[in-house]
């Protein structure tokens, strides 16, 4: 297949979605706030709506996650039928409910219409991509592409081709995939139920079991996860964390010693447990009992500002999920610099490298979560400022960089160079409140430029340092922010 | 059973513990950090190192996840005999391998030496505690206690008793448990493997079977869990995030929905892999390649990093273990207080409330992650020095706190306050190493008393105001730090 549509960074322009429940509704919030066009067809009046409450959820989630500046969002356009979210379209996603007739007709629909080379995937969890492409038009350019609740914010799809699928078809989707932020985990055999999910059934087949013979309540086995094992998944699979089990005899010795115990009667494996009614009202009971009253928006909210934490916490270690997010913001950072040079940049006021992206959230600075956050953020806009003198990872790896020396932080609360020369840099960041541009904190921070082979102070490199000189020149004609150079305890506003 | 030996928090002052394995050792490490001296068996010659490596691994854990004082660490001591560990202990835990025959004599050998009142608790992950306390000298002082590796930082804990336990044992255990951070979790009946092992199990055959069908390797099969469904799981079980699939049909809806897919043929339910040659050989392969010639001991660090990361994310959202932890805050805090107020406030020198705890792996300040937990540390000395003054949950309620007004961070570098009245408190902390007592940081902050309920500044409350005069003013004979009121870009050391 040639390269047609698709960016360099393997980003469709535009989308056809089909399906906008909880899945559909989430590719379109990752695909739209990546600066994908979206047009999705969904005959449940409700659907428009969802996208719109999950949209906003994910922009939420995102405004908390990451202070690189994410892409002008894509537009949104509902479509009347299949065909119309498919015409035009660089990139198909199929989200219909998990019935087999139901996406094969879909797709069958969707292949007659979509461009030439475009892929088609299917968000299915378990059926096999061999059957769903049986009655397309071009059956080579179907993949499997499952992804996990929030698509916005979990990183995994799994990606699967069928019998008569093109490999290019599956490289394509492993490339969408990836210029949005995800992590493609290629299934190396079709199998029902690909990887993730067999064993999230198997997990919860057994949750069932635990329900219905009174050995725990459906809260009980909730503890038993997010407690312990739970806590080890967000960090390691279990194959890793076994090994660790098995002490310096690694895998081996840890195979020998629990190998066995795989033959114990621990579980109800032989049978699934007949979801009669009996079991269903004390499963509903239970969950309502858990849920203590909360909506489900409550609960996704909430989900997500633990998530949010949890991706943040993983990628101060260059962890799993956290490592993704990482890589993810390394391109974001790339493109929006690489727009700004393109655009040239206004140096007669403050840069406004983050300033869009701030969480109301973080208005009420009461107690050190918010206050350690706030300076995150300082801390990651001065950053991004570093990067765009031209700082990346090629200067980073001849051994420069820029260190910390100060940073005053002012709590009531864009970029503006208060000075700089070849060896020093010092900045003034504002907090603004994006909805009235009301100032929420200001901070001033100065940075040595240091060299980290020898771990002193040295001159920038000539690139950087002619930057930081036009900056600073530019600059040095604004008004000086009011609170800079303060003392501690000195009165003001 | 009459109280005897623990303390008011159900904290033993002894505790004799049986096998220094990974669990054991771990058992060990958070015994001895919470204040309990520990006696252990363990007929391996390896075992007194390996607790030595564990408790140090809990220490630099605990250094990062918390900086609430801890008590005074406990003292260790190796037994010769299973006897000599229990003599004197006010509760046992036995951590033997898992096999019934090992721990059934284990058990009973310790319960006749074990003092009256005192409970034994077994950590066997399966075994039926009806079965381990049938030789004992007291079987109904058998519990069930059976945590998750790292011991010393996941709170899951699982209790059950046997046909034969007194409630007043479970209940005894579940004390000790919570007193030391965990959370207990009951199980409603005995059975093999309780509730978490059971999922466990359920979910590693299921791997297992991936890897053997050659579907996925072992770090697919990690990476299908920690990048999706192994990131939620930190969050929240799987009935919280089933229900949430259901939307506003809830849990009803949502198994309606997804119920009958249980019927598919998606795992491997029927068997159970057989662990011959080929498959070992493939599973130890793969898991070395994954390892990538890490060793356990950097396996272990990483994950522990990670851990405490996402435990202070959770912690930051009042969410799961990171709500178990803040609970253990608290708790040790008001410890901490009592200790303080009992022995006497030294107000000659700046206050110590927290400068033990000081991690050595931040000093290196590059880069914002370091620098915002810098301040999260500094920031979370003035919570404690406000706690410190009495500004407790009560008063919290009665709508009163205290706000960051500003904070200045330097960055080379006790509790001082450099001046106090009734809504103001200016305190210098300072970053020490506690090797050396190196200056690593230092950390200016202004506080305004805020009536939270009128959302302004006003007068603490009498208690509290005596207490800042009282501070302040014995504070002011201390020499005035020598970066205290500089201005950001000021010359300095």
């Amino acid at each position: 297949m040639a390269e047609s549509s698709l960016s360099a960074q393997g980003l469709p322009r535009t989308a056809g979605l089909l399906g906008g429940g909880a899945i559909g509704a989430g590719w379109a919030a990752r695909f739209l706030m990546q600066g994908v066009d979206v047009s999705l067809y969904d005959p449940d009046p409700n659907a428009e709506r969802n996208v719109a409450e999950v949209l906003e959820s994910s922009r939420r989630a995102w405004r908390k996650l990451t202070m690189i500046p994410l892409p002008l969002e894509g537009r949104f356009a509902m479509a009347a039928t299949a065909e119309e979210a498919v015409e035009g379209a660089d990139f198909v996603q199929e989200s219909a409910p998990e019935r087999e007739d139901l996406k094969r007709e879909l797709l069958a629909r969707a292949s007659r219409i979509a461009g030439p080379n475009v892929v088609l995937a299917s968000s299915t969890s378990g059926l096999l991509p061999s059957n769903l492409q049986l009655d397309m038009a071009h059956p080579e350019r179907l993949v499997v592409g499952h992804p996990f609740n929030p698509v916005y914010l979990l990183p995994l799809v799994e990606v699967c081709g069928g019998k008569l699928t093109a490999p290019e078809a599956v490289e394509r989707a492993e490339a969408v995939y990836r210029s949005m932020g995800m992590s493609p985990l290629r299934v190396r055999k079709e199998t029902p139920g690909f990887i993730a999910d067999r064993l999230l059934e198997a997990l919860w087949r057994e949750a069932l079991w635990l329900v219905k013979d009174g050995i725990a309540t459906t809260a009980e086995v909730d503890d038993a996860i997010r407690l312990g094992p739970g806590l080890r998944w967000s960090v390691m699979g279990t194959f890793l964390i076994y090994r660790m089990a098995g002490g310096e005899g690694g895998m081996r010795h840890f195979m020998a010693q629990f190998g066995p115990t795989l033959q114990w009667p621990w579980s109800k494996l032989t049978d699934v447990p007949e979801l009669d009614e009996s079991l269903l009202d004390k499963i509903v009971a239970q969950s309502d009992e858990q849920a203590a009253g909360q909506s489900v928006r409550d609960l996704e909210r909430f989900r997500d500002d633990c998530l949010v934490a949890v991706l943040q916490g993983l990628r101060s270690h260059g962890a799993g999920a956290g490592a993704v997010l990482a890589e993810h913001e390394r391109e974001l950072f790339e493109v929006a610099h690489a727009r700004a040079m393109r655009d040239g940049d206004d140096l007669s006021r403050p840069l406004r490298l983050h300033s869009q992206r701030i969480p109301a959230e973080w208005v009420d600075f009461n107690g050190h979560v918010n206050e350690s956050r706030c300076l995150q953020v300082l801390a990651d806009a001065s950053d991004a400022f570093i990067r765009y003198l031209g700082v990346d990872a090629a200067y980073l790896a001849g051994g420069c960089s820029y260190f910390t020396a100060e940073t005053h932080l002012s709590f009531d609360v864009s970029t503006q160079v208060l000075a700089g020369d070849e060896k020093r840099l010092h900045l003034y960041h504002r907090l603004e409140r994006p909805i009235d541009g009301a100032v929420l904190a200001e901070s001033e921070t100065m940075l040595l430029h240091v060299d980290t082979r020898h771990g002193k102070v040295a001159p920038a490199g000539a690139g950087v340092a002619e930057h930081v000189r036009q900056v600073a020149e530019a600059h040095s004609h604004l008004p000086r922010p009011e609170r800079a150079g303060r003392r501690i305890g000195d009165r003001g506003n």
